[in-house]
């Protein structure tokens, strides 16, 4: 369950693949005392878009680009997509490498996870809410991942996009909490045409149920129109938004509501900025998004 | 409770205290940018012989030597001495001083746990034995704290002492499961005249305390001197230990046996090296001390 399934090509372009943990911290320590700033994107891999944006933004902000794809065991529960999340390194080096990549980082699950690893790196009460109250230890694995990734990759700057917006207030708070002296850069979310967030999961919807999952953009739409009608009862958005996603049959929504953007908790009322988040799940894909809503 | 109580004291020498978190950092990336070494000792102050001993060995493996003095809250039970943990910053710094110390980071609580913290880093398994079954949540403040120093001052290697043997143990264990690009190194037990460990906590004994206190190293030398002459069997060496710490009156063990060394279990019998760690109350005063007994 913790190896890699498809191998390492070899490459001729300047772009480097590194799958040792020692040679990815020598690399970027060597680059840092040449006083070049390294930007960092973590990935799963099965890119899309939306990384290639993030990849962009890195580019600008760097020297040296380094992505990592690793498909995180810690982060799935027993029940959840691990062994069936869609991997495809070739393609995604091909991607990478046209974004200007210096550094695909693709370690094992092995050299992630040695033999006797113990140690967790827990972000309380952000961690509670959204998708914290059914994918319990999600983000303990996704905070631990990303600290051993930092303390490997040692970049000046790391972005994330938006469309995780729970991992992206954990990243930065872990970040802040434990001092660790780099800068988060968050990304807003890339839509594909219709609204629907770039995601690769989208890759196991079938065409109805990617018309259904038209719905969740259809639904921060219409909080964004109501939002600035002047509407700010919390309840009432949600129930709009609820009716949106039920709306066609087949959308089981996990949760979708209205959330201070700090703290991740229900608000009652909008005043100044609200975080509207949903998760749904369609057949057997979980899809997440959200917007913030400015007042 | 988060404050610190002695002010921090213009001083003369080429020796800097530094208690901003970000000057801290600043400091070490340049450091580290020329190319220099940086060796870190963490303490709560209150220095003793084997703090000094900790920053000779910093000062023979590095160009730069940072100390830390921070009294960390978060590893100090609600029932335990977190005030009256005895502080003197100025007698620490003369100390220090001496040792040929380059800077002291001494950090406020607020600096170290702004409003809103709440991330943590766990160590499992190693936390639940020994000090862990009294102390709960000990070793999460421990290694949180430590992580945080880490990313603060970015040393290239940290001297730990042995006297902590668990505390040691969950460090090696946070560097090697998170990537921390350091080096532990860890330092015998400095003891005084008649075994006694050093330890800041020392200061709360009575003169008749201290006497009681000289039989912890009286159980250590007994069992060294019963493994050498070949005993094995770990209830035989704790039944021995017990009966030499039970020897006057008003000595509280709290836990004394034979552990693996790696997993800090509790063990049958000794193959090749075992942990004897004990842990004991004298009046209101906590004592611990180990050692490796070695086949």
């Amino acid at each position: 369950m913790f190896s890699r399934t498809t191998p390492i090509p070899f490459t001729e372009s300047s772009m480097r693949t590194i799958s040792s943990v020692r040679e990815m911290q020598e690399f970027s320590e060597q680059a840092r005392k040449e006083g070049k700033r390294i930007g960092f994107v973590p990935t799963m891999g099965y890119l899309h878009e939306g990384h290639c944006a993030l990849v962009r933004k890195a580019r600008e902000l760097a020297q040296i680009v380094v992505v990592s794809i690793f498909v995180n065991p810690m982060q799935f529960g027993p029940k959840e997509d691990l062994s069936r999340y869609p991997r495809d390194f070739e393609r995604d080096s091909g991607l990478l490498e046209k974004e200007g990549t210096d550094i695909i980082f693709a370690p094992s699950g092995e050299e992630m996870y040695p033999k006797g690893f113990t140690t967790l790196v827990q972000v309380r009460e952000l961690e509670d809410h959204l998708c914290g109250e059914t994918r319990k230890g999600h983000f303990v694995g996704v905070a631990t991942v990303v600290a051993k990734l930092f303390n490997i990759v040692k970049p000046h700057c790391a972005v994330f996009g938006q469309k995780d917006f729970q991992q992206l207030a954990i990243i930065e708070r872990m970040v802040r909490d434990l001092n660790m002296d780099l800068t988060i850069v968050p990304f807003p979310t890339v839509r594909e045409e219709g609204g629907l967030a770039m995601s690769s999961r989208n890759i196991y919807l079938s065409p109805e149920e990617r018309e259904k999952a038209l719905l969740i953009y259809a639904s921060i739409a219409r909080l964004q129109t109501s939002v600035r009608s002047g509407e700010r009862k919390a309840t009432l958005l949600k129930e709009e938004a609820r009716r949106i996603l039920n709306s066609k049959e087949g959308i089981a929504i996990e949760y979708a509501g209205i959330y201070d953007p700090e703290t991740l908790t229900g608000i009652e009322s909008i005043d100044h900025k609200a975080l509207y988040a949903a998760a749904v799940r369609i057949g057997n894909t979980r899809l997440i998004d959200n917007i913030i809503l400015e007042v």
